[in-house]
């Protein structure tokens, strides 16, 4: 019944969809769209619509189509189920009924239901489009598969593809993703290796429909348009902050099996919000339309973007849920879902642009409306002396409207203090004429409005771009790692969180509110708990630490979190007190990853830390420069020495490398290191020493079997580690006794075993170094998370 | 007719004024105070009405006291009217008429007027100190002088009390000084040191009467009582701006020849206004009633405050100041007086607690309402939802409202949405009652408002002070020399600005409205001279640079500011293009004072500059440890480094030092600092070299006759100064040939002689060092200011 015919003209490519690139991926000729899972809702829903308009504007290009809709159904079946989805596409308003009528039945013509489910359903889709394009004689520019299936799928269907359904002759293949691309960091990773076994990176397209939302595909040319505009005030100085938000009145009902296991964090905020926020960011590249220029800029920002922690998360679920969660899941009623609706996070970049920028990513269910948009809120920077109502002592802000809300269309929004925009762009056009609204806190008409000329669907934006190879509009490998990378670590701290309950809708009142302070965010209001038998449990206190004995020494502990802070909390306190007695404080630092979490907390959180008066030394230190990423004092520097306001001559790396050398005993380099201490330490004694533990039990770099009595009274030692980079220097017992503070921290389940070990041992340093750490008049805490002591 | 009798009992001291400093100031027993100019007007307005009010609240306490006026009139005329001075003075309304009328009568017959002109006149008042003394058989507290006549006669007065007036048997010496106390650094210098030689620092007590304004005493009380609701918002991350201001409604009519030497900056911004800064923004004593902790903190805010530029002030001038200058200074019609009657200052200080956060000072005649305040604007840090008409959602604010305005009393106001203030001081109360009003933006409702209970003269509370010897409420030399070495490079900048003209009052509608941009300020509205013809000239172009050529390089030419601005401009350009082109820059910086204003330029408003690629480098370096103010590098460190994100290993301190000594030739460290180049910089050419030239035209530290063709190819050598310290360690002419860009940076009147002289040499490196600097491939450009360029 539908029969590939080939009506078309090939015509030489005149002028690309939007005329910005042009690059092998615009080779003329033809293309074989094929949608894998092209029965299901969201083809059904967007994908053909949006496939059509694509014929529809290609009419007079360069290519020629066929479509398959591929499923898993036999093709009688699957045949009359395609035919209704084709025959419910539709044209804009611009072309007319009889132009419609006889575009839809090429479009139909064009296309045919295959059943796509073994490998041999595969290789004849393949031995089908050659034969076709045989028959015809025509040129092939390349193959568009698009999954619309289940991510557990795309493994097989790759592999497939791969191995039956690769064009040759230089035609392109495009395999098109949707998402969820894994559900954190590891099983993302898993995923982008097993497609990488079928897939080169430039042939996958994993779609985020808000990059095909034309307030957030505009986001780059506007920045770039307004550039000398935007130059001056896009910046830490003048950026009070920026709200990425994405409102939702909805609940989930009917997609509990799949939400529950998401959440809003997955769902929204580790791709679309993200998106957003790296696109407000990102450097400008100097070509706009090079991909591979936005994509690395892009990835710039991941790697500026400061971990976030539980205290810049709050979450919440609207009332309904869990009962929804019990039906739909078929749980009993103490059955309790920690699924966050909604979430608020607070994400910092840190870079000299934005550092100290608080950036707001917010989305929920449930909530008062449905809108999205980003605002970028202004510091007040202009001081009214006596008239306070001129329009130039209002609020100034640009609001990046995605769409719905109180204005109902995508816009951007610029409030008239600022600047008015310019737009190079003809599908954009300034709106002079509105209605009585008010958009987040100003009347429309102090805002210059530009909207679209002609709004469109997302997908089919996407759509458009797959055929012109705009990988900027999809999300690179590279890109989802880092965003996973980026979210990971706080879904792990926050799977335990008890998410705030809301009544939804307008009800919400302030309840979901939210306080900003220092680095981190909490509800504005009092915890209120509407039911609290339903949560089964209070929610946990900030700050507890139990404190007790351990090895006869004072010990903290705590869940790691709180014990981190904890510890830097003691930190500053002996930094102050040394201070107030001898005008500085000795710091001897340990590497290793344990203390990173620390080190991050003095960088972020301890702003009245006295740096200035502050000496940093190294506990050891491995044998590699320390430019390299394995040296400790690298670690340290990125980790806490660079965010600080340290002075250059109060740091004190150890000196492995000298002569062009490292390590080599007759440089000298452990009695420089002593020279230096016993010059400015007073009785070389350090004010406070971070101590690790490792697996082995070894401290600072002294592990089993040194003989650490053959250091006497050295303060520090070259030593062997069993472990590469073998060669270390390291702070001996001698100077880690002298100290006045010595703190052992060790974190995490791993260390349980070690931690019931040394509850029993006698002292014995060479076997058990860290038994070796007894200061002599100085004060010896350990700092053990429940992980390690509980297990 | 005025004989000193004695009355009073002498009673032990049971409590104090305010009770909280007891120390030997406090030493009971007779006190004398002399008022000298005791018969002029701020005697007459406010002074002796102060010692009354002493001398009711001392009636019961510890010490006795004589009044003496002293005057430059002869007895008889003086004492009628000093006579007619004190029957004014006024009793508190608690008081009786009957009480206050013995009182009167009381503090009449222990006052009497004497000329006090001649060093005789001085000798006979001790004389006359010490024989009522004996006479009445009474210890002597001590002798206080309150010095209200002109700057001028401070020296002579001092000189004269020091040399026949000191008391003797351990009372003490207070002598209280009005301002003004210089009108630059240099003069308060000398002025301090004239002083100085007749009076210890502790004798001498400066008045500032704003620090006697019960709000502004009562500052750092309020911050101690509100510690814990202050400690985590009083910081960069939550303070939005400070503002403090003293807006009057009044002109300078018949104070001209006083108010057109001074102008408002040194009137008010330079005392009363960064007195209040330094309250607000000091670290808060841990013991608040010791007045040296307070002074002592006060100062290092004065450490940490960074310098006022020229782009971070504008000036103003009130309309009709002209005409009244000419008409009192007896002045031509074309007579133009650039004294600002309004200026608005930008200040920030430079520490982890307030880095960033804008200060605005602000003071002006002529304004549309009298009033003084000091604001604390927090950010916005809630994030409301949904229902944006919550208090919580409005602004937060702290007001130290010192006095008039629309509330027209003193108070301190806080805003409900941030915390309830403690008082623990019975002299203030909360008001609970009020109209209609609104203050700075939020109806007074909003707040919660202290107010003192008893409302007192700024001249009472003070006097009380000096007999309590609370010094902190008092300029110390040292905080009034701080000062100054904040406004005089800032007014030596103003001094040829034209002022903004205003009409006054209402009428000035937003013309003084100030934009903060970046780290400057300027008007908000354009330019408008509204006597173009009077002001005799336009204003000053922002950023005018010519080019030219010098010794047939390129040269830019420029005031000094702009062309610092200009050099950190193409610095940042050469930056960029090189970490474009190689991923990288090395940048060789020289010491010496110069660069410093470039330095900071870099270092504060080229947030954008690409640090974290950047490796710094050092052109020359002096003998010494690094950690010496001498040191070039420690120099580049403050002025630079230390406020810049750049990692710790691309510094490169040339090793001055090793083996504990310095630049010994076998310690090779020439040949170290050569080899780190040759390895890190591609074919040893530095991307950018900044060189200075000295007065001998020595360059780096090449100095003449230093034989510079004995370097040959070596890039790094040790050289002679003929100026101390000797020994140097500086790049070569190899070196700095290689450079692809350099840089010869020559600025102040004082390198013109130099400018001329090079302008006609023939290149003659050993003679004229910077002849020598020729880059083989690379671009040489001349940066010289039109002071050094046209004298």
């Amino acid at each position: 019944m539908f029969v590939t015919v080939l009506l078309l003209l090939v015509t030489l490519c005149a002028q690309g969809g939007n005329g910005e690139e042009r690059d092998e991926a615009q080779r003329p000729g033809h293309v074989s769209v094929v949608i894998v899972g092209g029965t299901g809702d969201l083809a059904k829903k967007y994908l053909w619509q949006g496939f059509f308009e694509l014929y529809v504007n290609q009419v007079k290009g360069a290519h020629t189509f066929s479509f398959y809709g591929g499923g898993l159904t036999p093709t009688d079946k699957g045949t009359p189920v395609l035919f209704e989805i084709l025959k419910a596409v539709s044209c804009s308003k611009d072309v007319s009924k009889e132009r419609c009528a006889v575009l839809k039945d090429q479009f139909l013509r064009l296309s045919q239901y295959r059943q796509l489910k073994t490998l041999e359903d595969y290789q004849n889709l393949a031995k089908n489009i050659e034969q076709e394009l045989q028959q015809e004689g025509m040129t092939e520019a390349g193959r568009l598969f698009y999954l619309s299936v289940p991510a557990f799928a795309y493994a097989d269907i790759a592999d497939n593809i791969n191995s039956s359904c690769r064009p040759t002759s230089g035609a392109w293949l495009r395999v098109v993703l949707e998402k969820p691309f894994g559900h954190d960091f590891r099983s993302a990773q898993v995923l982008a290796s097993q497609l990488g076994n079928s897939l080169k990176d430039e042939e996958m397209y994993r779609i985020d429909h808000y990059l095909g939302k034309q307030v957030v595909s505009k986001i780059l040319p506007f920045r770039e348009e307004n550039k000398k505009f935007l130059d001056p005030i896009w910046n830490k100085h003048h950026i009070e902050r920026v709200e990425i938000l994405l409102k939702e009145t909805l609940d989930v009902k009917g997609r509990i099996p799949f939400y529950d296991q998401y959440g809003v964090v997955r769902d929204v905020l580790q791709n679309h919000l993200t998106e957003v926020m790296t696109l407000l960011t990102m450097r400008l590249p100097l070509n706009l339309s090079s991909s591979e220029e936005i994509l690395q800029n892009k990835l710039q920002i991941f790697s500026s973007l400061l971990p976030v922690g539980k205290n810049q998360a709050v979450v919440g679920q609207y009332q309904t849920y869990q009962t929804e969660v019990q039906q739909e899941l078929n749980k009993t009623k103490d059955h309790v879902s920690l699924t966050p609706t909604f979430a608020a996070v607070l994400a910092y970049i840190d870079d000299a642009q934005y550092e100290d920028v608080p950036i707001l990513l917010i989305s929920g269910k449930m909530l008062d409306e449905r809108v999205g948009y980003a605002r970028i809120l202004f510091k007040n920077d202009i001081f009214c002396l006596q008239n306070h109502n001129s329009v130039h002592c209002k609020p100034k802000q640009i609001v990046f409207h995605f769409g719905h809300g109180r204005l109902q269309y995508p816009a951007i929004l610029v409030s008239k203090n600022l600047f008015k925009p310019v737009s190079k762009d003809s599908e954009w056009k300034e709106v002079t004429e509105h209605g009585d609204v008010d958009i987040l806190g100003l009347p429309i008409s102090d805002y210059y409005v530009q909207t679209p000329t002609k709004q469109r669907e997302a997908y089919s934006e996407l759509i458009s771009h797959i055929l012109a190879g705009r990988k900027n509009s999809f999300i690179s490998t590279e890109n989802l790692l880092a965003s996973w990378g980026l979210w990971t670590p706080l879904l792990s701290s926050l799977a335990s969180s008890f998410p705030r309950i809301y009544p939804g809708g307008a009800d919400n009142g302030n309840l979901l509110d939210i306080h900003v302070k220092g680095r981190e965010i909490s509800y504005n209001s009092e915890v209120v708990i509407i039911n609290n038998d339903q949560m089964g449990g209070t929610s946990a206190n900030g700050f507890q630490v139990m404190q007790g004995k351990f090895r006869s020494a004072e010990m903290m502990s705590a869940w790691s979190e709180e014990l981190v802070n904890r510890l830097a909390a003691d930190i500053q306190e002996a930094a102050e007190a040394a201070v107030h007695k001898d005008g500085v404080f000795h710091l001897a630092l340990s590497g290793g990853s344990s203390p990173l979490a620390l080190y991050y907390r003095l960088a972020l959180h301890h702003f009245s830390f006295p740096w200035r008066k502050t000496h940093v030394w190294m506990v050891d230190e491995r044998c590699v420069p320390m430019t390299e990423l394995e040296s400790n004092f690298h670690s340290l520097h990125d980790h806490l020495l660079q965010h600080v306001r340290i002075p250059y001559y109060n740091i004190h790396p150890m000196p492995v490398q000298l002569n062009q050398r490292l390590c080599v005993e007759e440089d000298g380099g452990a009695l420089m290191y002593e020279k230096d201490v016993s010059k400015l330490v007073n009785g070389s004694s350090f004010h406070f020493v971070l101590l690790g533990v490792g697996y082995d039990s070894h401290t600072a770099s002294l592990f089993p079997g040194n003989k650490v009595d053959e250091h006497g009274e050295s303060l520090v030692a070259l030593t062997e580690s069993p472990i590469k980079p073998h060669q270390r220097m390291t702070l001996t017992f001698s100077a880690i006794n002298r100290a006045h503070k010595v703190a052992l921290l060790v974190m995490g389940k791993g260390k349980h075993e070690l931690i019931t070990q040394l509850s029993r041992v006698k002292d014995n340093p060479d076997k058990w170094p860290v038994t070796g750490v007894k200061p002599t008049n100085g004060k010896l805490v350990w700092y053990i998370d429940y992980d390690a002591l509980i297990g």
